[in-house]
């Protein structure tokens, strides 16, 4: 008889960071629950990326939120503002909390994973998040992960009940873009599927100068592996 | 010259806690806007009681979010189940999480607030959660909400910076429904606009008979003040 796996929730925005943790949630031996969400980003070429993925590492359901954050704004990749190009390796190459930035977006999408969870019977919460690349995002930090856990787990009913204690995992918070890529290369990943850059064009191409596209290659030319991504 | 108001954030249901939390912040001197939530409850009755509660308290902004917690499931106030009636007072008054339950419900709702709250330059986020009546919610207790505070300021760009600091303000934690009651009418408030039932009829008359209902009705005699609750 085959032992019942363990169910996961899995964040995923069809991206490479979420899609390399998604994979090794399936290492590990995690019977995968994806969870992206329909928030008013500016494209949907991150969701048609994050269902390829959910079906290339065979999830048990991928489940899509559609919830607005248009209205609370604050964010180039939900409001009309300009997404920089060509920031990174420039002048300003600064640490501070960059426009693209969603207020509050893993605090949200965090407590649905949680939601979630509780409803599956599930103590395991994976995302992608990175405090290397993301290092002006609060919410990628690992201290912001550690006061998420124990809040989590003071408002679920396993956390009163004392039969599931939730734990956040994430296992990149620490890697370099190239390491995440040779991470996932060992797991035998087609980068080419997933999704990253935050203004492509009508066809999906990606603009390669946004913060997001600049992490991305710099990470293939790092790691020394042949970048899938089609460029405009 | 008039001084500027301190904008905050108040988690509105149309109920009698939420709506009474409101009078309070103003009372306060705080310039209020109000977040709702459009999430696949069995009624929009509930949603009517907030847009009614809104204008008579005349707030800033008044904010519905859409989205979509049936695909999560696990409640009966979201998902096909039926909604418990006589229950509270009864053999079955234990302390055991209620059906009614929405998993992560306040952590999900709290995190929009802290959004919101973040792009309106906001320190103060308001909510009608109650541990008295509602012990069997793991997150309407004061522990689970010092927790929430302290993942909030480590989430936000304004934590991060120093510059602000959440304040998660739930005055009715303590407070028996009676108590809530004579707070709302020292301040005037008109309950007849709030609307508390789980499973109102169709043209909104509250069954008196839920879990809500009867700590409504309760908490009216208590107060010693006309319940104005149209019942079936």
């Amino acid at each position: 008889m085959q032992a019942t796996k363990k169910p996961a929730v899995i964040l995923s925005s069809g991206g490479l960071d979420s899609t390399t943790v998604m994979a090794m949630a399936k290492q590990m031996g995690y019977a995968l629950y994806a969870l992206s969400f329909d928030y008013g980003q500016r494209h949907a070429f991150e969701l048609s990326a994050a269902k390829r993925v959910a079906r290339a590492l065979g999830t048990r359901q991928h489940l899509v939120i559609r919830t607005d954050l248009t209205g609370i704004g604050g964010s180039a990749l939900t409001a009309d503002i300009a997404v920089p190009k060509h920031r990174i390796g420039g002048d300003d190459d600064s640490h501070e909390i960059p426009i693209t930035y969603v207020p509050a977006r893993n605090t949200i999408f965090l407590s649905y994973a949680l939601a979630w969870a509780e409803v599956l019977g599930s103590a395991d919460i994976f995302l992608g998040v990175n405090a290397v690349d993301y290092s002006g995002y609060p919410d990628c930090r690992p201290e912001y992960l550690e006061a998420y856990a124990k809040m989590a787990n003071l408002a679920t009913r396993a956390g009163v009940e004392g039969t599931t204690r939730v734990k956040i995992h994430a296992p990149l918070v620490h890697m370099t873009k190239a390491e995440i890529i040779q991470q996932g290369v060992q797991l035998d990943l087609d980068y080419g599927m997933t999704h990253s850059c935050y203004d492509p064009d009508t066809s999906g191409r990606a603009c390669g100068a946004c913060d997001s596209c600049t992490l991305r290659k710099k990470g293939f030319e790092e790691a020394g592996v042949k970048d899938p991504t089609q460029y405009i």
